[in-house]
């Protein structure tokens, strides 16, 4: 089995933004949906994570785009794992557009959980060092996100059934869509997003009550972050452009 | 051409409920792209009618579901023109499952509007007719909501941008899905939608701050309304079983 995988998207008219575009959140589907079929084929998939008691948890992601695709436009998104320790391994993403141009890079880091304690668990490095390949990810590793929430009002937000992903928690990618939503239309309608890095910390459920944060620390660079009883459970860093 | 046209979907994982089966919302999307397409191969789509400055605007919905598509499943969806007036046409839908199994039943109703001054105008009801079909759609017609704002408080809500469409409105399915999000969790774990159905009054536009309205009139039958100032922009009723 190939250690790169190939997974090829059409940007649905009906999945685009105001802009005719495919969103930032749905390219963060596309990544995820990726990540698991790559993983499944390979024998460390959902399932097989379950059998274990055991599943994948998103801790890290950062995404550069030098385009977006519009409606109709087909991508080719490539994915691979770059390295693997103890308790994270870190996977890879280059976005490819119909004429062969690459768009965007993503980096991924995750950590495997107990099902049953919700506590991270040692991941199987033997087993992940098979998948590890030199692929060039010319983009910068996430880091650490320092906190703005203690500097900025958060707007209110309660999570909702269409929230909810399989397993009864604030979907990954609604966290970037929310994010995302704090921002003004007049900035969607003369910039784009250049980055994006969101760091997990804890899972949003449901009901919960959220308190969203974002603050321009530099033109055009905010950091933001999701605040459950005051305490952080993602931030995240934009770069506009 | 043939009056009546199939486009098919892959239910995605990234895009299912917390059940892991589609939600209402996403299948009407799948109807919403079906219909564009279809009218766009028989010369009366979104382009034609961008060069008359007019749109098509959806004015009701209903649904039918017998059963919900899961996760990896083929939906086979066929529409077809039922009938059309001076203001209005009808639309009908079937929803197919991968082994040619009907699982629901779709009706819509759609009118032209001028782009420039947002008002209905005449359809081409003879170009219109050349693709009426008669084909069983064994539902209910889409009929007068009865309101219920003024009986029961909302909850607010303001249109954000991942709710706009292409046209810069607060997206059809938008309405659907924050409707939705209005029921509890404990009735998606134990119920399913039998019948939804939505009439749409006035356009959400960015920014406008709504309220969400519903209540049980009977066992499982709620109606609803979503209002901006007082005055509902759109009203819907759903049956659960």
């Amino acid at each position: 089995m190939d250690k790169v995988g190939l997974f090829t998207f059409t940007v649905e008219p009906y999945l685009t933004d105001f802009r005719g575009q495919v969103t930032l959140a749905m390219l963060g589907n596309y990544l995820i949906h990726a990540a698991s079929n790559h993983a499944a084929c390979r024998g460390f998939g959902f399932d097989d994570m379950t059998e274990n008691h055991t599943a994948w948890v998103l801790s890290r992601l950062a995404i550069e785009m030098q385009d977006y695709p519009r409606s109709g436009a087909s991508v080719s998104l490539y994915t691979w794992i770059e390295g693997a320790g103890k308790l994270f391994t870190s996977r890879c993403f280059e976005f490819v557009d119909g004429k062969g141009k690459t768009f965007g890079y993503a980096r991924s880091v995750w950590a495997a959980i107990d099902i049953r304690t919700r506590r991270p668990t040692l991941l199987d490095v033997e087993e992940l060092n098979r998948y590890i390949v030199e692929r060039p990810c010319p983009i910068a590793t996430p880091k650490k996100i320092p906190p703005v929430e203690a500097q900025v009002n958060g707007i209110p937000y309660t999570v909702k059934y269409s929230d909810l992903d399989i397993n009864g928690h604030l979907n990954s990618i609604k966290y970037i869509e929310h994010l995302l939503d704090l921002f003004d239309l007049e900035r969607f309608k003369q910039k784009q997003i250049e980055r994006f890095e969101i760091a997990y910390l804890s899972e949003g459920r449901y009901g919960m009550e959220l308190s969203l944060h974002s603050m321009e620390v530099s033109s055009d660079h905010y950091r933001m972050a999701i605040c459950n009883d005051g305490k952080a459970i993602c931030r995240a860093e934009v770069v506009w452009k």
